[in-house]
């Protein structure tokens, strides 16, 4: 294990920690916080020096291997997201350090589910930084690390690999460093794109610049308790438009920006994706028109659609308490809940892309016994998925399944409804937010216990890492010689 | 498609079932319901006649490929299932036909839910019949047709491979019709045995005899509405104990039998079996004693016990009703119902054996990361799985999720709460009986809608011949030339 290496890349990360509360700071400044400022700008101090020191001398090993790119990224994580909780305690608005970690795993992860009871009376500054570890987490924050500090491209593909979601990582051009650069202007592009359209359909500067923040990184923060419910509908409608966007496997943008189109287009996973999404708004839409949930057509495929979208990006926002909709509903948002986006994607979840290999590599097993001499084999954009791939999706579900089994039981022991106790789990493991029953569109994650937080703050970033990462750092063999 | 085969196979089934409902028919003379007795004597009458004609010539043609001997079994199952409705509809204990289908489907796949809201006021000879389903299931009707009827081993080893839960189907002997009677002499010794033990302990011979057949087939039809509560604890024991028998692979006893212990204890499978099922109802008796169930430890281990084992070997028994326990006893229980019992026994679920590569494949997939160059195999009983198990296993757990979640969309649409909904499919996938809420182990499947009852009843068939014979058959490929 390449211990300097860890040490080097957490004193980077604490740099660039510094430099991201700069702009919680300005925030604080510009609406008269200034306690709250004052906080920020002791951190940002106290990071920056504490960071630049720890990293001054880079390590002369900077050789890295798989297992050391997984395990400094799930290190990397941990530490980031003990770091983001600091202002919540330090401004009072989460005076319980474990409840702070929770809020800021949430962030971070793009989970959005929160353990405030009410987010109308929090500083406008502490709200920013709340939004803005949503969008720090979307792409990621090792990504942003590669695209800023010069390093052995070895070092980069493991951080990456770790990092990113889906089965199979694509790097656009030979070198990663230019590969996470790109990531992040596409990201910056879209952001500030919805900022504008936000604010032109009526939405106050501060709700647009936050509100984009939690959509493009699929978090699901709000800065009001009337969370999206509060915004016209056209506001609502560009929220669906951004949110779908950001659950698209961002290689499409690549493609987009360099004129290939056609390559863009044969994406099976993005066809798929958004299929997905109109027929199940259409189903809901159904479904809730019937059950008299709202008089008018549209509206009800406006809020179908909005949910939908919102679930499968595993954003998590709600425009309606869709806990209250008919079982055929709820129970096809679940469902979607668990599918998630598109690989690639700020969105979380399964992956529409490994449900693709799941349900391909089944239906050759089925094939197989009709035809004994078929050549198994599963396809995907026109090339054959190699077997180790395959492989690999078909383990990770078998250790998706076990890590949802063993939270469910140990959230189980709070006793809580047996609804909120599945949903709870699936909520923060595919990095959603809101389940339902006690967790909610209306509900909050603040009752659970202490073990039920910490299990849960696991599942946030087992799923935001997919998995492996966090296994491979709990595993001992990993840290012996 | 060998057609020849298939009508074959289906009217030599049809002089099997002739001489079933022979028993039944003796019940109704003893118990003096006249008018019972008649019906299933022209039953009788009918289905060998017809049976007879229709497999007096055997086909010229008698090779059979994999597909085929899936396809028969589905077919041969569901044929199976309506004749065996028959006498519920003609007794007038179940007038409506889809109704008698399920009863009949849940009684043959042996899981043991019922559209029964009471039993207490069923004849005796037509609650002979419902018991004696579970019977025939569980070890398997076309394996009986194996071990009774002359047929080239190719045709042979093929039905039995569609027919036997577990992902690799042991031979004991060379010739399958040797290993089938073997099979059948075994589970009847079982049958005996128990039988005689309830009767010693209390229980009146009807019972005995009917609670036996429900036992060793691991159903959990009971004859009265009190299930289980009614006997004594020492019966409860038994009945625990030829539950946890009947849920291990069967090899053990062949094993036993031909004085191979050592080969017998070697079995990893039935090690995990025995362990969780203590561990589980160690966690359980602790969480409802102090949850205030029951004041006597001693009685909560009982019931633990039996509540895990009757769930594990899906058979659905209930001496208290589990769904008025704390969220975490019925998240095991839950979780127990999905992991099922032993391959190569005459319990559902998901199988241990694959809970086990799955979750050792899932290790090698960890392992891998940290050390890129070992080797990924994965082991058995101290043998290597061969890839092609894996791969299968694997496929089956996203066939198994698939039907899983299309099932549930589909019963959703009935609109009962989410709980009910969720538990109903997985009771009766894995072949258990009971759920939880409105199909918990006080209720029944009643008021399900006709197309609800028609997707459970899929979901039982699917999780007795282990999904692939149902989709085989529904695939419209495999009756393609």
């Amino acid at each position: 294990m390449n211990y300097g290496m860890i040490r080097y890349t957490l004193f980077r990360l604490m740099r660039i920690m510094a430099a991201l509360l700069i702009l919680p700071f300005v925030v604080g400044l510009i609406y008269k916080e200034y306690d709250s400022a004052e906080t920020f700008f002791i951190l940002i101090l106290v990071m920056f020096i504490v960071g630049y020191l720890g990293s001054f001398k880079k390590p002369a090993n900077q050789v890295l291997y798989a297992k050391e790119g997984f395990a400094i990224t799930a290190v990397a994580w941990v530490v980031m997201s003990m770091l983001g909780a600091i202002p919540f305690v330090l401004t009072g608005t989460i005076p319980n350090y474990i409840d702070a970690l929770f809020e800021t795993i949430s962030g971070f992860t793009t989970t959005g589910g929160s353990i405030l009871t009410s987010v109308d009376g929090v500083e406008k500054s502490v709200q920013f930084w709340r939004t803005f570890t949503h969008w720090i987490g979307g792409m990621g924050v090792l990504v942003f690390l590669l695209a800023v500090v010069r390093n052995s491209d070895g070092y980069s593909i493991h951080l990456m690999r770790a990092e990113s979601p889906g089965p199979v990582v694509g790097k656009f051009v030979p070198k990663v460093k230019d590969t996470a650069k790109i990531l992040y202007l596409i990201y910056l592009g879209i952001t500030l794109v919805e900022m504008a359209l936000l604010k032109i359909s009526g939405l106050p500067l501060y709700d647009a610049i936050t509100i984009s923040f939690s959509t493009v990184g699929t978090g699901g923060f709000a800065v009001n308790d009337a969370g999206m419910g509060n915004y016209s509908t056209v506001s609502q409608a560009i929220i669906i438009v951004f949110m779908a966007l950001c659950g698209v496997n961002f290689t499409v943008y690549y493609f987009l920006l360099n004129r290939k189109p056609k390559e863009a287009f044969a994406i099976e996973e993005v066809k798929y994706y958004f299929g997905t999404m109109l027929v199940a708004a259409g189903l809901i839409a159904v479904n809730i028109y019937r059950a008299g949930i709202l008089d008018s057509a549209q509206m009800c495929f406006h809020h179908a659609l909005f949910s939908v979208t919102s679930v499968m990006t595993t954003t998590g926002f709600g425009t309606l308490d869709f806990d209250k909709w008919p079982t055929f509903s709820k129970m096809i948002l679940c469902i979607l809940s668990l599918t998630g986006a598109c690989a690639g994607s700020t969105g979380g979840g399964f992956k529409f892309s490994r449900v693709l290999i799941i349900v391909r590599n089944a239906r050759n097993e089925l094939n197989y016994i009709v035809h004994p001499k078929a050549v198994k084999r599963v396809y995907m954009d026109k090339h054959t998925v190699d077997g180790t791939t395959v492989k690999s999706v078909t383990a990770y579900l078998g250790i998706y399944v076990i890590t949802f089994i063993v939270s469910t039981i140990i959230v189980a022991l709070d006793n809580f409804d047996f609804q909120t106790t599945v949903t709870s789990v699936a909520a923060t493991l595919n990095n959603i937010g809101p389940g339902l029953g006690m967790v909610g569109p209306a509900g909050n994650y603040s009752e659970f216990s202490v073990l039920s937080k910490l299990v849960l703050m696991f599942d946030m970033l087992a799923g935001r890492l997919e998995l492996l990462p966090l296994f491979v750092v709990i595993k001992p063999k990993t840290w012996r010689k």
